[in-house]
């Protein structure tokens, strides 16, 4: 029988610990706003102090922590989290392993969120899915032949700097056109202040009022807006777009959409998969393109799963 | 002790049968034209053959084939090669594991050929690489995580129709954009082409005549014509900018350039690097390029290594 497990979501706002079991239950969770000014020790303190006020973590098989990045899953090293201060090279596993006596591993907060929708959550049963989260950014984890997939210093599927557009839009990243800069939260809010700024000079008819977020967006279109419409075509077009790439790229059977974009998909579903059709080759046509299911534990489930047992192997390996 | 294994290459223009040593070394081999007309009992018959010929056949593992896609490498059949006349869903592995009573697998050419060259050439010993050919198409194949990527159908890492230019030129796929469609082999003759059409036109100096290939355009290059250099400084931009997006989804610790266009590789690669640093996020910098070393025998050694027992695992699996 596999034991339950505990899982950390190390976010640069909130720090949430959960026991786990194998099916994807949290069976006690945690949490507290992150001290993300206060340095590594102060989380790490955090963190300690929530395991303890856990019920039942006496009886768990380890700790698996989803972290931003970059980090070294294999190494369990926090590399230099954006969000976090004072974090550079911390070998959060180790530390963790030591203070707790437990087994500990470390993975990315969207490959977590990979591997939770894949063992608990709107992918379990697969061997191949692309897990995207669209939010402020747009990222993902990639599941191939019944693993995650992680390549050189775990820094495979780093799917939102793919670049799409020649000289196309600048990305936080420092590239040009990257899926990112065309399809995250942040690009569909950019679009639509633009939008709402030009068709206010016309005197056009909307809701839209300046500064826009991508939820301005889509509660526009849900009260039936044309312009907030056209904005959710327009997205859907680049999302469509960019999923038809994955399928080439990865071959899943099945995309995964989760963060706060994901809310707007059920409004942009027949335009994504209309966009992929047209772009993808026939033999990946009919691949499914659904909600994420776990919503914000998707990091803590998948977090955990770390120390559940592997997956039953794919048919083929070489 | 690992037994040597056939391989088998089925091309659409030579047929051609080897016994491979688990190093990599061909140790007896036979060729013959395909028959690619005579359908595939034909074919089947001539593989046969030649490995009735083959001094040292008795003593084998198994047999592994590559030939050419779409075809489903876990079931072992042949879906649709378009040049081969005939064939359509040929279950290819099951029908010589019949014939010859030796364990078979099938698996497509491009990705026997980046296993061939993980196993036995440029990328021997990596845990992670990306094999890319540029020729008449621009295809690949992808090792990650110690292991090839298959995905649903092994249709993953068909990274020629990853579309990286929003309206870009048609490719033959039907899709828009492709970097097949701006970096293969044909795309390079067709630009050579067209800009050797408008340089006659304006009277400048250039040995470029009419029509053009890509290997016409290395040769001009070497001989120092600027228009050329220039043609292959253009390739050598897609090149990079199309290995930048490999770095990030697959995070390769080499990349592999194999096929016709790579004789040309030592006079693009300080513009595709350049290109790639420009492109890629500082963690994915100083990944090599390098060109393949097994040249036409990589899909033969490839094939023949899908009976060898698996590469050492890497360090996690999840």
């Amino acid at each position: 029988m596999t034991l339950p497990a505990i899982g950390i979501d190390l976010g640069g706002t909130e720090l949430r610990a959960g026991i786990v079991d194998p099916s994807g239950k949290v069976l006690a969770r945690r949490q507290v706003p992150t001290d993300a000014h206060g340095g590594p020790d102060a989380v790490i303190g955090q963190m300690l102090g929530l395991i303890g006020a856990l019920d039942g973590a006496g009886g768990v098989s380890g700790l698996g922590i989803a972290s931003p990045g970059p980090l070294d899953p294999i190494a369990g090293i926090c590399i230099a989290p954006p969000t976090l201060h004072g974090w550079r090279d911390v070998p959060l596993a180790a530390i963790l392993a030591q203070r707790t006596g437990l087994p500990t591993r470390l993975e990315n907060d969207a490959n977590a969120a990979a591997l939770g929708e894949w063992r608990a959550g709107a992918g379990r049963g697969l061997q191949h899915l692309v897990y995207v989260t669209v939010s402020t950014g747009l990222g993902g984890g990639v599941i191939a032949d019944g693993r995650l997939l992680h390549g050189r210093r775990g820094m495979a599927g780093e799917i939102g700097h793919m670049s799409m557009v020649d000289n196309g839009p600048p990305c936080p990243c420092g590239g040009r056109g990257c899926w990112e800069a065309l399809a995250s939260g942040t690009a569909l809010g950019q679009a639509a202040t633009l939008a709402a700024t030009l068709a206010a000079a016309g005197g056009a008819a909307t809701r839209l009022r300046l500064p826009l977020t991508a939820r301005d967006v889509t509660e526009a279109a849900r009260a039936g807006d044309t312009l907030a419409l056209a904005l959710l075509h327009q997205e859907a077009v680049w999302l469509g777009r960019g999923f038809a790439n994955l399928l080439h790229l990865y071959s899943p059977e099945r995309i995964i959409v989760g963060g706060g974009v994901s809310a707007a998909l059920d409004l942009m579903l027949p335009d994504i998969l209309a966009a992929m059709h047209t772009a993808a080759q026939p033999a990946y046509h009919g691949i499914d393109v659904v909600p994420a299911a776990l919503g914000g534990d998707a990091g803590l489930i998948g977090a955990a799963s770390l120390m559940w047992p592997p997956h039953s192997p794919p048919g083929l390996s070489a």
